[in-house]
Order: C-alpha cells, then sequence, then structure tokens
C-alpha cells in the first residue's frame, strides 16, 4: 500500500472526541497555548498546531491515535520542547500531543539496578531521583534542568558523560510505545542482554518520534561513582586542544568529562554572568575541561596528573583545578550555558557534527575557512572526547538556516566535510526538520528506501511527526 | 507487495554464473562439502544446501545476491557454524554462503580506536591483535576460539565480559551490508554518537542474517586494562550463588566477569579434562567465577577482598585466589569448556534464558521444578551478573528441542516463567530456526507484524535466511 500524505484537518467533532478522552481542560486551542507549542529551541522556527492534548495515561494516547489514525489527523508527539532539530515543530498544524503530564518516575529498582519512568519525567529529576539510592543515570543533556527523559529518547541525547559512560541508546533497555494506530507493544524486556527477534527498543531510540510515542521506559543505572575531580585546561591554539584529545585515550585515559570551549564561545558566555572562574584572555584560544570520576580518590588524583603532564606537549597554559564541589558546579554550569548565550547573541543556527575524535582538528579547521568563504563566524565547542562539535554560526543577515539557499550550501560544503572525515551530520540533536535536506549527503537512496519503508512498516497512513527526518513521500 | 516464499531451486546454469562471478574452485556441490555445511552447533540438526559458495569481495557478494534475488534463490549467509539456535542451517536448500574467505582486519586505527575489519575473521584473533597495540575489544563468546567476528555480530554475542563492557551491539560502529537485491550500503557513521536517520546499525545486530550480509564491519575499542584478578568462589546453595550475585552489584561493585556454574556441569567437565583447579564435592552446589579489572592493583585487590567478605553472607565456601597467568587460564578454560562437555554428555538441548539478574534464583528455582515435572535433567551456568543463564537439557528420550510436542511444551513452559520474571527467550543465542516457536510469548502479534515488515522492507523476495527468527509468510 501506497503511504499518503496527512490530509485531515482536526474538526469540531474531533475536538469533542479528544476531550471525551482526556477530559476537557487537556484539549487546548486558545490562541496563546498555539503559540506557546508552535516553537521549540530550534532557531526561529515556529508553526502552528490546531490543538494541543495533553493526556495522562498510554490508553488516552492509544484512543487519541485510533481517532488520528482514522482520520489522516498529524499529530506531533512533544517533550519539553528543548530539541535543536525542529523534531517537535508541528509543521502539518494537526495535534500537538505533550507528554508533560506523564511525569511520574514509576519505579527504582534497586535490586536490579533499573528505573522505569513515564516520558514527561525532567532529566534532572530523574538523575537525583536515582543518586539518592546511590545510582547512576549518565545522559546528560546541557538541557538536562528542563527537557524530558522521553525527547532525550526520541534525540538519542548524549552530553558530556557519554564520553565514559555512552549515550541514551546504551541506556534504554526496553520501552511502552503506542504505534501509530493506537496499538500497544513493548519493545524488548527488561534485560541486560537481548538477542531476541529484530531489535525494536534500538530502533525506537532516535527515530525522533516518527515511529511511536513512547509512553514508559524502562532504564539501566550503574552504581554512583564515589569522587570525580575536574580540571580547566587553556590552549594558545584550537588546533592543538583538539589533538590533545585523541592523545589523551590513546595514552590509555578514558576521563568521564572532556569538553572543548572555544575562547569566543566563552567571551560571549562572560557578558552575561560571572565567569571569572574561567580565564579568557588574549593568548587562549579555546579551553579543555577534563573531569574523571571513580572510586579511589588516589588513583583520579594520579590520572588528573598524568593527564595534566601529558597536556604539556600540546601546549597547554596553566591547569586550573576545581577544588570544591562549588568550583566545580560553576564550571559546569558556564559549560551548560554556552549554548544559551550564543543562541542570545545571534549565533542563531546550530549544527551537531560529528566525527572520529582524532579528525576533530581538520574539522575545526574547514569550519572556519567555510566561515569565511560563506561570510558567517562560527563558534566551536561542545563534546571533544565524542569527536561530536557543536557549531553555532552566526550569519549577519541570514537567521534561519531551514528554506534559505545561500545558508543551504554552506551548510552542504560543511556536511561534505564532516563525511569526508568519517562523520555524520548529528551525534545527539537529530534531523528532525531542519537537518533533512542534508541526509543525502551521509546516505545513499538505498538507505533513504529502507528508513522510508520502515517508517510505513510503523505508520502507513503517515500520520506520526510526518515529514520529520526525511520528506513525506 | 505480498512477500512470497522462496521457490527457486539452484540449476546448472546458476552454477555456471556463480562460477564466474567467484571463480570455480569457490563453488562446491560435492557431498563431503554439502554435509559439512549441513550442520552448525544447534542441537542434531542437520539441512543440507545445494550449493557452497565462498566469496572473497563484496562486489562477489552483491553479485550472488542479485542473481540469487532475481531467480527467488535462498541463501543462507554463515560464518564459522558456532551457533547455538540455528542460524546457519540451509533448512531451505539453496545456497549456503560461507564467509570464510573474508578473513582480514583492514586497519586497526589507533588514532581513534577503532579496527575495521571483514566478517569471517575469527574472535580471538581480532582480540589478540589490537591487544598487540594495547587495544581491547571486550566481547568473547565461549567459542571466541572458532566462532567469527560476523556471526557475533548476527547473533549480538556477548560473553563474560559483558557484565561490565557490554555486548556486540556496543561497539559496532558501522556496517557495511550487501542487501538482498545486491545493493551495498554503509549503515552509519565511524563515530561515537550518532543521530542520524532510523539507526539501522543496531537493526543489522542481532537481525541473524536475515536483512543484509554484513562485510565490513567498524568496531569501537577501548583502551587494555593493565589488570584483572580472579576468584573462584564455591557455595552450598545454588540459591545462595545467584542471590549472591545481585548484592555485588547493588553494593557498587561492576565486576568484569561474574560466572555462575552449577556442580553437575563441572562434574561433566572434570569427566574429560583434569579439573583440580575447581572443587568438587558434595558440599558445593555451585561456584561463582568472579573477575575484576582496571589500572590499578591495589584498588583491585581491595576489591577482592570486599566482594569476598560481601559473599560471606551468602554462606559462600573458601574463596580461591587465581595466583598467576596459567591458574587464570585454566579456570577460564575451563568454564569454556563447559558448554561443549554438557552437550557431549547427552545435554543435547540449549536455552539462553536471560531475566533481570535479581530474578535468577528464581529462575532456577523454576528450572529444576520444570525438569521433574517434564522428566529432564538440566544444568545451569553462564553468565549470572547479567541475568543470563544458559540451561542444557538432558531428556532420556528426546534430543533435538525443534519439531518435537512434548519438548516444545515443556520449553513453552519455561518461556512463560522467564516472561513472567520480566526476561526474555534468548540473551546471546539468537532466535534462528529452533527458538522461533516460541517468540510469540515475549511479544504481541504487533511486534512480530512490525518485524515481518522490517523483513520486507530488506528483503521484499524473501531470499535471504528465510524462515529464521520468524515463519516464512
Amino acid at each position: 500500500m501506497q503511504a499518503m500524505a496527512p490530509k485531515g484537518l482536526v474538526t469540531t467533532d474531533h475536538l469533542k472526541q479528544f476531550k471525551a478522552i482526556i477530559g476537557e481542560q487537556f484539549v487546548l486551542a486558545d490562541e496563546e497555548t498555539l503559540t506557546h507549542y508552535s516553537h521549540d529551541e530550534t532557531e526561529r522556527l515556529s508553526y502552528l498546531p490546531e490543538v494541543v492534548l495533553k493526556p495522562r495515561t498510554t490508553e488516552e494516547i492509544a484512543a487519541i491515535m485510533r481517532l488520528c489514525n482514522e482520520y489522516y489527523i498529524p499529530v506531533t508527539p512533544r517533550g519539553a520542547g528543548t530539541g535543536l532539530s525542529g523534531g517537535a515543530l508541528p509543521h502539518l498544524g494537526g495535534v500537538l500531543l505533550s507528554s508533560e503530564r506523564m511525569n511520574s518516575i514509576l519505579e527504582i529498582d534497586e535490586r536490579n539496578l533499573q528505573v522505569i519512568t513515564e516520558p514527561g519525567v525532567i532529566t534532572e529529576v530523574l538523575q537525583n531521583a536515582v543518586k539518592e539510592k546511590g545510582l547512576f543515570y549518565p545522559p546528560d543533556p546541557s538541557s538536562r534542568g528542563s527537557c524530558f527523559i522521553g525527547g532525550n529518547i526520541a534525540e538519542n541525547s548524549g552530553g558530556p558523560k557519554a564520553v565514559k559512560y555512552g549515550v541514551v541508546k546504551d541506556y534504554v533497555l526496553n520501552l511502552e510505545v503506542v504505534l501509530p494506530n493506537g496499538e500497544i507493544i513493548w519493545t524488548g524486556a527488561n534485560v541486560l542482554k537481548n538477542s531476541t527477534g529484530y531489535n525494536l527498543t534500538q530502533l525506537l531510540v532516535g527515530s525522533e518520534g516518527t515511529l511511536g510515542i513512547v509512553t514508559k521506559i524502562v532504564l539501566k543505572l550503574v552504581p554512583l561513582p564515589k569522587y570525580d575531580l575536574l580540571m580547566l585546561v587553556p590552549f594558545a591554539s584550537l588546533e592543538k586542544a583538539s589533538e590533545a584529545v585523541s592523545a589523551i585515550f590513546r595514552a590509555g585515559f578514558v576521563p568521564s568529562g572532556l569538553e572543548l570551549v572555544e575562547i569566543d564561545a566563552l567571551k560571549i558566555v562572560s557578558q552575561s554572568v560571572d565567569s571569572s572562574a574561567v580565564p579568557v584572555n588574549d593568548d587562549i584560544a579555546a579551553h579543555l575541561i577534563i573531569e574523571v570520576d571513580g572510586n579511589n580518590m588516589d588513583v583520579l588524583m594520579g590520572e588528573m596528573e598524568a593527564i595534566a603532564e601529558l597536556l604539556t606537549q600540546f601546549e597547554a597554559g596553566e591547569v586550573f583545578f576545581a577544588d570544591d564541589a562549588q568550583q566545580k558546579t560553576e564550571l559546569w554550569k558556564l559549560r551548560r550555558l554556552v549554548a544559551e548565550a550564543v543562541k542570545t547573541s545571534g549565533y542563531t543556527i546550530e549544527e551537531d557534527t560529528v566525527v572520529p575524535r582524532a579528525e576533530l582538528p581538520a574539522l575545526i579547521k574547514g569550519v572556519k575557512q567555510l566561515g569565511k568563504q560563506y561570510g558567517f563566524h562560527a563558534v566551536c565547542y561542545g563534546h571533544a572526547g565524542d569527536g561530536n562539535l557543536h557549531i553555532r554560526i552566526n550569519h549577519p543577515t541570514i537567521k534561519n538556516s531551514h528554506g534559505n539557499a545561500e545558508m543551504t550550501a554552506a551548510l552542504q560544503a560543511l556536511f561534505e566535510l564532516v563525511k569526508s572525515l568519517g562523520g555524520t551530520i548529528s551525534g545527539e540533536h537529530g534531523i528532525g526538520l531542519i537537518q533533512k535536506p542534508y541526509l543525502h549527503t551521509v546516505f545513499r537512496e538505498a538507505n533513504l528506501h529502507l528508513m522510508r519503508e520502515i517508517k510505513k512498516a510503523f505508520d502507513p497512513n503517515n500520520i506520526l511527526n510526518a515529514g520529520k527526518i526525511f520528506d513525506l513521500n
């Protein structure tokens, strides 16, 4: 059967039925609400949904999906709206389905080191809840204080700890999912190893809300490490800083965080918040933020010293060790503020490139060249230990990449560079709406065909977040 | 389009074309060869292929697949034939496609801690090659001395190190795959984080050769830990031993190996090899084999002592520390020999259950009860730290589970128990041919429908390892 494009509009009769399913107060179509849900954190894009629904239970979502599937009504699922690729933008109108009321942590299973949660729980809330039991859920996006765990699963988020602990996909054991036709499945089992049929769990992780709506999540946890140490290391050259990154791993160290921040990004942050903790002067081109964690303080001290010693080979400046919890918190806070600060300062276009980590110097060099060629200024920062470089672009006139031919050409050149370095176009933000024009850069038509066929298998009527990742047909 | 069952037979004209593609000497249809490739390590099953092909290159495989796809010839891909679920059995005749000539390690990328390999490399050969560079590839099936890395990917293998380091899926970054229609794709990129489209890489891992033929593999490596320590701990009760397993993790330890071996299994091993390293007496019901690894010997000694202390709460007997490399090797060798020894002794039916690790005692108790009820004797051993219990079954008259109604009823009861404990039917061996009657125990029809549709998306003519995991139509 040929997949059909969504063609339905939400009628007053549909609204009546939605109200019968979830209650009148959770069916919202006033202008203020529609406007609020028309955008996420992606550039400066906005699309109005026709109605916002806030269900509380899996069964309510199943009933909503049955109705939407019958009438070909487009459905856009949404977590906290912190996404950076437009995955939660309701670009086709229709229903905006918010998970914000599904915000309970259902069970912290201390016997098995697992947590079962609903998708609308804020990531940091989940982390703190398991921390109280001596357990650790490492994936940790910059937006952890506001993003939802469900959104993290949709985008396969990472964050600074990924370098040692892996990304979201490495923690998801099992998912309860409402399929577009309203059927409810569990994708796997609550186990650490699984060779039982195709891995639907891993297929759902990172599928950006296009295959099903995640309603319950079983996550693996690990014992909470007792100690961590943090240091900040300035470099006179961006290239040397990025060369140092892969040298650390080649020497046998696996830091629990290895971030790079270009000095321009820090300068911007320092305009809005007190950043006296981090030296900003003309001799410095970039900093590395390096964290190690574990259960033995002497071992960690030894590792930090050995890493610092190694970095002298890359012309590192004076190392700043964070002495206490307050200094560490301050340093991480500064790092987390970078994204927001540079965006507010005009760097509205955000890219999420990832390359094999030893190719970072080549990528950074290439970004700067492209900036000259295409007339933009870029600042680079991100999860250098993973080869995952966030590139924020400030163009004098172009503020959205989406739908702009000039910026599309510039980004096309960037992604061809990334591809040539063995990398890909998104490490943790997803493709969503704004990166889909570039997907052909890294995939052959055969790959895209398979993805479209998988989409059809899950969503033959093409109602669920259609037109994200790839075009409708 | 409706998927069609394979209907082709290999004709002399096909043979001629195969010879033109890969050379006459690699197209084999003599009785001895066909018999050799008619079985793997699964129970006592055997199915003759019509021809065995031994291609050397991706392009040769692509040409073979184009031909087979055109003429609806069934193709069964095969690694080393060490599988335990019948994934490599050519139960429909047709072409048996062996990867044994694709046995080169293409590149060990020390800059990025990655290895690129062909599928026909023996797992242990790969491990040793990267070890020489100070790198570590942890997934480590018992058959590592003979199995191929390609087969490990097909089954998402684990092994004893999975408890700390994860399974095959956690190491696969990117795959070159020949699709059933002969097209060649790369599933992802050579990067540590990836949110670029659906995760075809993870979909291929564990798909048991039903979606495509893996021809190149990019694996993540980690720095090789400098030291490891090993101990053997006897328990008077199987229940106490399995209770101790989850207690170790709850206390914050993450061993690099945590195996359980029931005394009956060791008794069988001791009949064929010298097992004086391991005490076997009437006071012992089971042993735990516990390994820790890391870069600091003092820390490891401390961990071992703390774990040993903890185990006294579970009525552990006298702990045996392996003193030197030879003792460690001997102990691991004994563990690895268990599978083969019990099979040779009549325990021909093998199950690969997995549950949340704290449910191990309940699973073991249930297995023993089912044995009484259904008239079989079972020995249990395996990766207790992961909740992955191998159960070998000796029935006085039934030697194959496949196609036997009585054994099917017994296994159905076993898998219902596993399901009720939150587990699933295979942790690392796959479903293949022999477990597919039980898949409905852990999945709803909607799950199976999605899997069949995914299969159709990759293989519309249903020629590639058809009838494995689920039935043809």
